[in-house]
């Protein structure tokens, strides 16, 4: 009997490997959406992975005062292009929630109707972002309408290394029915190690269990992406900044970097038995970067000893 | 023929191995000086070890408000200790100079008559510190007095964080003289290679020779002495100061990590052919912590291939 996501997720399980995409932008034609869906059907179901995260992209124009590098652009909502166009790919899905986004009518409504059963509530990015509906309220929804619903969170080291609390508010989260949580992309694992040595100690402290904590790694293929980490609030250290910016081969430099990273993350979690896992992002259109990320999933997969 | 240190470091050469002392304390009686210093030879003769570093300990007490971890104990004189004490041991020294410790017109004399010929200066520890000379006066008086001593300087990766210009102000010490730089002790890489990148990448910019970095590793043998470095302003990842606080053999553990520190540090430069070495700092009293400097210094020379 093979062991789902879900009881594994729940089981504090470790080794957990998710790739994630965005879904198409709002007004594609329904064609082109079915074409961009065969093909991540059929590149998706070859990876071997444990689930597939579907992002809700929101508009986080209020986290920074500089211009996007890239334009802010409406996608299908992740549950609708996940039940209407993915349902061919046989493998569990992660459907984020943007909750400030919904009223909280709209949002109950989908939450006792959900046919997934995994999900990951994203708060506001920034304090001064109009919000419908705070993390707090969602979390209320979601425990008296869908408490069968496994429900994660976010973790953001950066934020570890300005505020020294993140592994609090994950407490807090944990509280609150939170099982695991998905970082924010990381490109400096020494805030990844602060966060995750604090949250050991704390929860060793405390006679708490660990959830799984999942780490996103995504592939930088240019120097205006390296520009769009930066404004996203993603510390990448200067030496390595100064080498992406200064190499031939960004994609390929990057890559090699994302894997020492989870490496580095992977060996700590072992030592301490945190419950780890990897998040291979790809939220890039340009072909060699889709498959750039296959091939750090292929390595990630190796470095963690899996079939 | 064998080159000299004098000669390696004028010629920009790479993989120096030096080895930290502080004097003795100014008030230890005469045989107990001698005692210590035949201990000192035996010890560092068997090092195998391009030079002797020679510290000279100012009061840094303007440096932090908080109060200091170790009370701060006068030693004697670097270079009168090397004269009076250390002949017998045949590896070139280092002389530091802490110069807004003397009057311009003492210093002066000393440069002048100095028996050592390679020396490092040090500013002050902070702009609240009182001094009777700056850096730029203990310049003017060595270049016009002195020529010939090859002088070294301080870099420090943590100041690089803070400004981003570290090796700018390395660039205005290259031109008043300065012919190699060694850093305070380091316990976070990421702040070296920071420093190193922009280093590398400004010296090519503007047509610079890089002349050699010799980086500073220091054992770590209490939480006391953790709390010291920390007074000190030298940054230990606060991963790194949870493990070695809740370690059963904190020395150990802070050996491994200077030993991964060196060969991220070493493997960085040699990929960019930037000149590099290392010191390793024995500032410590204990035993434990003498013997461990001694297999720190074995371990870095082993990782860079010497014999």
């Amino acid at each position: 009997m093979t062991t789902t996501l879900r009881e594994r997720l729940l089981g504090a399980e470790s080794d957990f490997l998710f790739y994630g995409i965005t879904p198409p932008k709002l007004l594609t034609d329904e064609e082109r959406v079915r074409e961009i869906a065969g093909k991540q059907i059929a590149r998706i179901s070859r990876l071997n992975v444990d689930a597939l995260i579907l992002y809700d992209l929101q508009d986080e124009s209020a986290r920074n005062s500089q211009p996007r590098p890239f334009p802010f652009i409406q996608t299908l909502q992740p549950d609708v292009y996940s039940r209407n166009y993915l349902s061919q790919l046989d493998i569990p899905k992660i459907i984020y929630k943007s909750v400030g986004k919904y009223q909280p009518s709209e949002f109950a409504d989908w939450v006792a109707n959900a046919d997934n059963d995994i999900s990951v509530f994203v708060g506001s990015p920034s304090v001064n972002q109009q919000v419908n509906m705070s993390l707090r309220d969602a979390y209320r929804i979601k425990n008296e309408s869908n408490p069968d619903m496994v429900l994660g969170g976010v973790v953001i080291p950066e934020r570890h290394l300005v505020k020294g609390d993140e592994h609090l508010r994950l407490f807090g989260k944990i509280d609150n029915g939170c099982r695991f949580f998905v970082s924010q992309c990381v490109y400096s694992v020494n805030h990844s190690l602060d966060f995750l040595s604090d949250y050991y100690y704390a929860s060793k402290e405390q006679n708490r269990r660990m959830v799984p904590i999942i780490f996103t790694l995504t592939p930088c293929g240019s120097v205006k992406s390296l520009e769009f980490l930066n404004w996203l609030g993603i510390d990448v250290p200067r030496w390595l900044a100064n080498e992406l910016k200064n190499t031939s081969d960004i994609l390929s430099m990057s890559i090699d970097s994302c894997c020492q990273t989870a490496n580095t993350i992977y060996t700590f979690c072992k030592e301490k038995s945190i419950p780890v896992g990897f998040n291979i992002e790809s939220v890039a259109i340009r072909k060699e970067e889709i498959e750039a990320s296959a091939e750090l999933v292929r390595s990630v997969a190796a470095m963690m000893g899996r079939k």
